[in-house]
């Protein structure tokens, strides 16, 4: 039995899986693998429909939102955004949390005028800055609502005078949030949606074709939302997957249900970080995330003997990134609880044998 | 039993299915499932380092030539194509033999000037124009080598006195090409590599770099083969697949093996389709492919009748794309002869009925 803390591609339900295996295997008594069928079949378009539809309940996007499923990744989103809203002259407000936001801000600038309106860089982002204002000549402002590498998180988003663009890529799905304050909102599938492959866009549709650019049709929103997710040949698997996995979510009670679960694995864990005198958080207690939770020990010395204590006793996934170092326990919504509490378990029994 | 003649995605072995919907389950006796593990890991690099070796092998890649795998399809590379090859104020060869072919072109003309060297568009893309010269003062020839809809292929490829760039999406890995004679070929997998969600960029470094525009990161050749196909998270699943299919070709002796079952299979359809009265060919002779067989009949009150009768009897995707009618039966390296001789037997014994 594996306890999959790694933060991405990540650990999706069993249940998930077993449906995915069948699907590969024959796909609905169609006779065929759902990985030999057309996407322009009419089962399969109703797979992306049915998709788009639990995008829509999950998360209560209003009317006026488009929902598109795209390839690239977050990383090709740093280039649309700006391609599609940032026009020559202009000028766009980016909040500056961590490596993918800071990539983020390289790209826009090939497009335009990029004003950082906050940073934690100098802190080695460990925190989220707050103060800060935004410019309301900008044409949009960005952010990053949860730092993987870092483990912080916004845990409220700025009221802002400006359209706001989110990369939503880490904790989309694992939260309430009100899809009305954004105008745009992007992520990649392979933490909460489904397996690496696909992105998935909500964006306001008035705020499109606002700029004159010439855009290359790959890279237009208005061409997806036009072809419905099918102006090409679309992701078909990881489109199929990720309908799987919201089905399980809704089955489950939705958004606020797991939200409440995710909460109650990063206290049960966070807890433990901080009574456990081996260890220690490494970012600001306010702005902890839920999804990714680093640490480190007091001794680091002794971090690669507890890896191998976690590992031959089937944790994955848990040695920190290398910016960070020490430890990151991602614990996305199909991680059961039961799993931290094996991880805390295993923490309580290494301190004891180092008491 | 269904015979899946599916213009792509298409089918792939019946043990590639096998074989993926068991690492869905559990992957290699990791304990995790192909779907949830990390990219980063020494297993899953080693994946992507298979596939890009199963590439070179079955392709005969020179040296000096990289090979990555990427998101987007052909679509998107019909934009990466000229951003990083077609400098402001520089001139493309475009040979235009179908719809492909012209998105192509479209794209191109966003990033610099466009000659269309040939076209059979006015004829319905039923031919491959041949007598054009490719100028030398173009930067490159782009051409495609098969016509998924029309059911051409380019059988013989000019000699280009500048740089050669292929579209391959639908024939490659189905026949052998000298690989030396371009300078890049890109294939959507979705037809014999792989499933859909994954690119196939194979790229001769040294026409790489010359020119000043500043690309998005994603958007670069150079960045993605730096990367190693890792820049950001790559189709997990997607490229996972295409390795287990090219280890299944080359286990079948590679592509001059599987060269002559496709020459099989498209002799005996063409040879019915010539031979039966109810039915015709829609393209020239000598520039049919043996890919896509697009075929229509002699009475088209007739063609909604047999396509319900070739149905009811296990065949699969042989409605033609509608810029054609009639038919297209698709007959992918995946596909056996037994399927085609089905399909023969079948317009044989509708003929019989309709004697």
């Amino acid at each position: 039995m594996k306890h999959n803390f790694g933060a991405g591609p990540c650990i999706l339900p069993q249940e998930v899986f077993k449906q995915a295996a069948q699907a590969v295997l024959e796909w609905d008594q169609t006779g065929l693998s759902i990985l030999e069928v057309s996407h322009r079949t009419p089962e399969y378009e109703e797979v992306v429909a049915e998709t788009e539809r639990l995008v829509r309940t999950l998360l209560n996007v209003p009317a006026g939102y488009s929902v598109v499923f795209l390839q690239g990744g977050a990383s090709l989103q740093f280039s649309m955004v700006p391609v599609n809203l940032l026009g020559d002259g202009q000028k766009a407000a980016y909040l500056d949390t961590g490596v993918w936001a800071n990539k983020a801000i390289k790209e826009a600038k090939l497009f335009g005028e990029v004003a950082v309106v906050g940073s934690s860089k100098e802190q080695n982002y460990t925190f989220i800055p707050k103060d800060y204002d935004i410019p309301k000549d900008a044409v949009y402002f960005h952010c990053t609502s949860n730092n993987t590498i870092y483990g912080t998180e916004l845990h409220a988003f700025p009221k802002s005078p400006i359209p706001m663009v989110c990369d939503m890529s880490s904790d989309i799905f694992s939260r309430q949030v009100n899809v009305a304050d954004f105008d745009l909102i992007y992520a990649g599938a392979q933490k909460n949606m489904g397996p690496a492959g696909v992105t998935l866009v909500i964006v306001k549709d008035e705020i499109l074709g606002k700029i004159d650019r010439k855009i290359p049709s790959m890279l237009d929103y208005k061409i997806h939302i036009e072809g419905q997710s099918m102006y090409n040949t679309p992701p078909v698997f990881s489109i199929y997957v990720s309908m799987l996995n919201l089905k399980w979510l809704k089955a489950k009670g939705g958004v606020p249900v797991i939200e409440q679960e995710n909460l109650a694995k990063a206290r049960a864990l966070y807890a433990e970080i901080d009574r456990n005198p081996l260890f220690k958080g490494t970012c600001a207690v306010e702005d902890r995330s839920n999804m990714n939770i680093c640490f480190v020990m007091e001794n680091p010395e002794l971090e690669k003997e507890f890896l191998k204590f976690a590992e031959d006793r089937g944790i994955v996934g848990i040695k920190g990134h290398r910016s960070v170092g020490g430890f990151r326990a991602s614990m996305y919504n199909a991680l059961p609880i039961s799993s931290v509490h094996v991880l805390v378990d295993i923490m309580q029994e290494f301190a004891e044998k180092h008491a």
